[in-house]
């Protein structure tokens, strides 16, 4: 039976670094739900599970270390480590293929982006391109936002530029001074949505990529709205107008 | 000319306390903008600024207390400190009127509470009512997601039971299982929007208050989704309706 030895702590501790996910091209997922649905879902993506010794699960050969509540504590990322942790194997980069691709050009916050995976997994778009200044989502707050969502999608961090560029495809931008979303057909079925940064919005050199500019329209005094809340609603948008 | 002595920084501090605004009536808020928006709109809601003394700025009367970076982190909830604080008399309890009230049963993350005011603040919805096991809208992090909207809604916290019994609208609550809200024609003018817990949902004896069950169809396998989105897209969908 492996133990969780002082090197192993060490070693997935070092995993909250993004340096260190992308030289060991590993991750972690943390809690008893998503490591249970891991272990049901994506069984060849698991590398080690850590899980409090007196749980009995099953690992089906996969590595399975035991520990106890202060060791736990002492490899999560959580304020209340939840019975188990995971070390994943990042999926393979998978070609970037839509017909709905979700684009995010420098979204920082880390909740904001496990939100919008799993607000874009909810309305059935499993593919999410990132600009490379995009916080990584293997970050562990982006992980935990994702609630298990993840698992299932296929996010790619590439130059926007270049793909935006080379697909070819209508692109929808969420800019301030666009065409009010509500009066939109949206009946494009193969698309690119490109959401862009918290404070700054879409990078000047991809709003030129714009063929669609949408707006949600305000009605109050707020100057703008939340980016994973304008991702939702303009997701919920598409999803009403392909329903 | 004030001065941050020893016992106002204690004093300020104490302020990220729930208690402690409780027994002051007042609450803080931070960076540059919004306490320029408060002196701009709200002046006669603040008792106190607190600045870099290299700052000049119009206080019109209001008390200035001119400090250091130093101690401007020491009474900062904010890992970068931002220039300036203000605080601020919690507004008068207002009689909550619609047209359109938001009610939230339960809300607990504060980053999901101040992005709910800022979507609120976005559709013109100026009316949230409250559980009183709702996080607190003074909380420092609900005020500063709120990215200002804090200063303009009207926000009260009551026995939502009662409330709701009394106010006799039409009752929409956010549930797993309603009526698919894209269908929905979403006519009311006078109503409540109920939005629940984000673990638990609306809670049971709120529940068979609801008049219109009402529901985001999911589109692929993530299993909720958050409630800020989610308030966000039905938000959208009313202020849709009324367009």
């Amino acid at each position: 039976m492996s133990e969780l030895s002082k090197n192993k702590i060490k070693w997935i501790r070092s995993l909250q670094e993004k340096k260190f996910r992308e030289s060991e091209g590993l991750y972690v997922i943390e809690g008893e739900k998503m490591v249970l649905e891991a272990l049901a879902t994506v069984p060849d993506q698991i590398k080690i599970v850590v899980h409090l010794s007196e749980l009995n699960i099953e690992l089906n050969g996969i590595e399975g270390i035991p520990c106890n509540e202060k060791e736990l504590k002492q490899i999560s990322s959580l304020q209340t480590p939840n019975k188990m942790l995971a070390i994943l194997h990042k999926p393979k980069g998978k070609s970037v293929n839509g017909p709905f691709i979700l684009a995010l050009d420098g979204i920082q916050d880390p909740g904001n982006m496990g939100t919008i995976i799993r607000t874009a997994d909810w309305f059935g778009v499993d593919t999410i391109v990132c600009s490379k200044n995009t916080v990584d989502c293997y970050n562990s707050k982006v992980v935990q936002a994702s609630m298990g969502s993840i698992l299932r999608l296929n996010i790619q961090y590439t130059d926007l530029r270049e793909f935006i560029s080379e697909k070819k495809l209508p692109v929808y931008g969420a800019l301030l001074e666009g065409e009010n979303v509500y009066d939109n057909q949206l009946e494009d079925k193969n698309l690119i949505l490109l959401m862009g940064n918290e404070g700054s919005g879409i990078s000047k050199d991809l709003i030129e990529l714009i063929t669609h500019p949408v707006t949600i329209p305000a009605f109050g005094k707020a100057e703008s709205l939340n980016v994973s809340v304008a991702t939702g609603i303009l997701l919920s948008e598409f999803a009403r107008s392909r329903s």
